[in-house]
């Protein structure tokens, strides 16, 4: 790392001979190889933007020049190059963010991980610079993958009406998002490759596979030795010269010095240009370029030479939907499904397998996940569309005008609901149960075991004119949690020999156990506690308000924004029945979370069962009749004992 | 209307000759202008469709084949050839809705007003036919300006993926949706009319400006005698061939025999295609077309020979926007303002006048409104991005992962935000105040008259790390509503003389003079009642707590969903203050809207206050003290004698 750790900052990039920057980007390989199998992180996606990344640090100046990165997972070499070379607690408390963080370098940007944002923020910062007459320069990255999402195409729209307004894209064409990218744009980007540099392209990166990349010099002399303008030099331009936009292309996007001249003549243009660069994901690293999947695009803890993750993980929520999928679809003919470009990760695979003519990846494009459900759904089918809770967020717009206003019945699968952890503040599934709570006639569930994700997806699939919801966690599940009772549509999860027992405990999904312990903790302090879970969290049941009523307080618990979440539907619900037992509600405060396990961010915003029994029995003695000396540090240690 | 009242539904159009088609037409354009200058309704973009709509209902069989409307307002025509020709009260309660609507045809499909969706619509249901094996076909309508919408893009991403599933587009080109439609894609538009056909189309248009049109048959005889093929007829075919659409046009949108035959060649052809339709919004109206802003988008009651409107409004909140607007931006050359193709249905064309460099039309293009916002921010500009409230439901996703969790300085103005009426459900602005709630940071102002939005607008763009939101309701805007004193940073609008006042009513936005109302409906029947408008309803202002804490009752009034709104929000902060006084939340229920006026749909949701006075005190008798005689009718007495 004789080079690397030499790099403070983007301008020390400059005194390096081509050589030395062949170097650098072996050492950067390396690193990021031995590195993030130690920490787990998006690997893929960071081995394919080596070269790119250090050709655009030596033609822009950051931060007087924004770098702008699509969906940030791709930030790690940028984050090499700008000054941050430790990666030991990469995605950890206090380590690095796994993408651009404001926080950590002046020369970050955007840290938000959804896709398709990156060229509507550079034409907001190119219209800045130009009004405020900076004369600083754009360059916006931007996957094909992200290409498809229909922010892209209104940024680009945008773009392109402004003729002489200075902005670079440039398209890292690696021909999959998270799969292969799908789509007219695909096939389309697929005629742009057809060029004798492309072939070149090709037979190049069968030799640099796991060692340094051969940096040839063809594309470089093409572009730099003939001095034509941009519109001879290459072949074809599509629909990005019909939408206005000049385009250089394809690039070989490992080639550092064919991808500095390009950047160059770009940034000398004076308007807005496309600079197309073909990478591989996963480049330099055998394991990954064998992994037709996904080819490395983010990893756990791996071993770096097999890239074998170091533990198996249990079963998880994901394929315990998986394979009730793969049941129902043998069950139901009229049952199809949709990803937005994430078939593995929601875990569809299996489906797709089983019945590929029903399953639909359409890009990353939730809005027309959602809208195409609809017309499904009008057709005589029923769609189950799966997809991030955090990504839903796209889609509000069509949950309620065109699935909920239509009556269609269509199921959204929220996979990775409530606090996520490594991958910071906006990969958290924590706003789901609360937007959609103003949706006409949606039936949300959270169940909060694999029975119940089994069950819950069976009476989602069965309701034919509404929209219906079923939303779980990320990882693995938990063990059952049997119910004792059942009142209404609640479970009842733990009764009490009470006669007028003191707390009703309402517990959404996978947050049962620790609700059963604060009921413990409780029980401990002589507050006798019921814990119900209402399976279907909106509407909500009928049956609760006569149950909170015989019941001194209301305690709702879920892993969601508090804001107009579960607890204050529940609130209203007692409001409207005239039950007006006091209720308190634990929930996500109203801030970003920052990266943290799942369990470190639970601790910090108190969503413990220690620190939750706490401030039960606070209320409880303040309303009278029970005295408060518990606290938090004596309930661990008695959760520890347990 | 000899003919047209012979039509019952669309099979009725098969026996009629050319010449009888276009009398036919005729005959619609003199319903058309005589119905909605009654009614007022969007009588350009109808005007534009009447030749195009005879001829989708003559080549398909709807309703076995559907036919979908974009941004259903240019339904018009379409519910005359299907069956519903009393248009006397058409978007009036218990009229035809201004929209398709399931209730009224099986030939509707698509009711939602919200643009660019038709392609999703169009896609989910050709896959459903196409796993049926219906045969049915599916044809889709967008005007241009809907295709500058992301969800078109990515429709037409996944359309051209299917090369052999038969769909067919009509793209219906006015040039504009609201007004001219900008951006590269407009632009491409334009050199795809660079055609003989179409300069003879320009010609043929100032001919029959005001009189039935002349159908002359170029081309028609072009299409229909040379007997090619697609490819071979039309030149250029540009992005859609690039993408894999075929694509035929450009089309004479006002020769039916031209547009049938096209039509023809499309549904035949087995796979994706686009018809290219030229279109003249107003078509055949003189005062339509000579209005350049928008060609009577959408008018009131006006006179049919002039389009003069029959009552001229008073001042309205868009236009207290728009004057503020234009003072603001001569104080701070750092404000620039976003609208999304709503130039001046959003009271932006003042400031766009004084300030042409400093506004941006996006396209119908909310998430680009919102995420080049946060780009603009960056740059150290202050946007503030002017959008009806429906339409923000599309960038709640921006709002939160683009420009809170980055702490950018941007305003959000909304209108037409609450119960709009007779646009009908997707029109109603009755989300925003829920689905913001839990957007980190965010400050949502509800002004309750003129000075106040004047005022609020100014503290809104004064904060420059965090979004802000000042959102008001339709029409005209209500006389002042003076503070009597101000408590924190709640406005008190009424005190009351007594020692513990038993209600407090928080009145939010420009339902302040009916809490008032109410307040006085309730002191009638000995009941004392402060009345308070928080100014910003979200954060809840931390007077709020100690203030209800000395009342025996808080009421919540709002013109916006219940569920998560402010009321919900207020209960939650209540709670969280340990102020566990009864509260009643009124607002509007989970439910979507039918069209009627305002007033109409207030009062059939019990948004009036001797409703809510009426259910007030009926909760004070409950609780103790006071008798419950007092009823709604006698209220409204009240309320009219005073």
């Amino acid at each position: 790392m004789a080079l690397l750790t030499g790099i403070t900052g983007p301008r020390d990039l400059d005194r390096l001979s081509p050589e030395q920057l062949e170097q650098l980007a072996e050492e950067v390989r390396t690193f990021l190889v031995e590195s993030v199998s130690k920490t787990g992180g998006h690997l893929g996606p960071n081995l394919g933007v080596v070269e790119l990344t250090i050709a655009l640090h030596r033609v822009f100046h950051s931060p007087a020049d924004r770098v702008l990165w699509d969906t940030g997972h791709q930030s790690y070499v940028h984050k090499l190059l700008t000054g941050r070379q430790d990666f030991s607690r990469l995605r950890a408390k206090g380590g690095l963010s796994g993408y651009p963080s404001r926080a950590e370098s002046e020369h970050d940007v955007i840290e938000n991980s959804h896709a398709s944002t990156v060229l509507g923020w550079a034409d907001g910062i190119a219209k800045a610079n130009e009004l405020r007459r900076t004369g600083d320069h754009v360059v916006a990255v931007i996957g094909d993958g992200a290409l498809t999402g229909g922010m892209a195409w209104e940024a680009l729209n945008n773009i392109a009406a402004a003729k002489d307004r200075p902005l670079v894209i440039v398209v890292n064409d690696n021909e999959r998002s998270y799969a292969p990218t799908i789509g007219g744009l695909a096939d389309h980007l697929a005629t742009l490759r057809t060029t004798d540099g492309y072939e070149r392209f090709l037979a190049r990166g069968k030799e640099v596979l796991n060692r340094t990349p051969v940096v040839g010099k063809p594309l470089y002399e093409t572009l730099h030795g003939a001095k034509k303008g941009f519109k001879d030099l290459v072949a074809p331009q599509g629909m990005f010269e019909d939408l206005g936009l000049k385009y250089v292309g394809p690039i070989d996007g490992h080639d550092i010095a064919a991808v500095e001249s390009a950047l160059q003549r770009a940034k000398r243009f004076g308007g807005p240009v496309i600079v197309h660069c073909l990478t591989e994901k996963g480049r330099g690293y055998q394991p990954a370029r064998q992994d037709e999947a996904d080819q490395f695009h983010a990893v756990g803890v791996i071993h770096p030479d097999t890239g074998l993750p170091v533990k198996s993980s249990g079963a998880d929520w994901t394929s315990v939907f998986g394979e009730e999928m793969v049941r129902l679809g043998r069950e139901r003919e009229d049952i199809v499904a949709i990803t937005a470009a994430m078939m593995r990760p929601t875990g569809l695979h299996k489906f797709a397998e089983a019945f590929p003519e029903r399953v639909y990846d359409v890009g990353i494009a939730e809005q027309h996940g959602a809208v195409s459900a609809a017309g499904l759904a009008t057709g005589g089918l029923h769609p189950v569309f799966a997809v991030y809770a955090t990504f839903l967020n796209r889609a509000l717009d069509q949950v309620l005008m065109d699935v909920a206003l239509h009556r269609c019945g269509v199921t959204f699968v929220l996979d990775r609901a409530g606090v996520t952890g490594s991958d910071g503040a906006s990969h958290n599934g924590m706003w789901d149960m609360s937007i959609l709570q103003c949706v006409p006639g949606l039936r949300l569930a959270a169940p909060r075991d694999a029975d119940q994700l089994r069950a819950q997806l069976r009476e989602a699939v069965a309701v034919d004119d509404a929209p219906t919801v079923v939303r779980y966690s990320k990882g693995a599940v938990g063990p059952a949690v049997p119910a004792v009772a059942r009142v209404g549509g609640l479970d009842v999860l733990r009764e009490t020999g009470a006669e007028q027992p003191d707390v009703l405990i309402v517990s959404v999904g996978a947050l049962a156990p620790m609700c059963l312990d604060v009921a413990d903790l409780l029980d401990k302090q002589g507050i006798s506690a019921t814990v119900v879970d209402p399976r279907w969290v909106k509407p909500v049941d009928e049956a609760l308000a006569p149950l909170a009523e015989r019941h001194r307080v209301v305690v709702t618990v879920e892993d969601n924004s508090r804001a107009g979440g579960v607890g204050s539907a529940v609130a209203q619900a007692l409001r409207d029945a005239g039950v007006d037992v006091p209720l308190r509600d634990f929930g996500i405060p109203e801030r970003f979370l920052d990266h943290a396990s799942r369990k470190e961010v639970l601790a910090e915003i108190g969503l413990t069962a220690p620190d939750i029994a706490r401030q039960v029995t606070g209320l409880v003695a303040r309303l009278g009749g029970h005295d408060s000396r518990f606290d938090g540090a004596e309930a661990r240690g008695q959760i520890a004992r347990d």
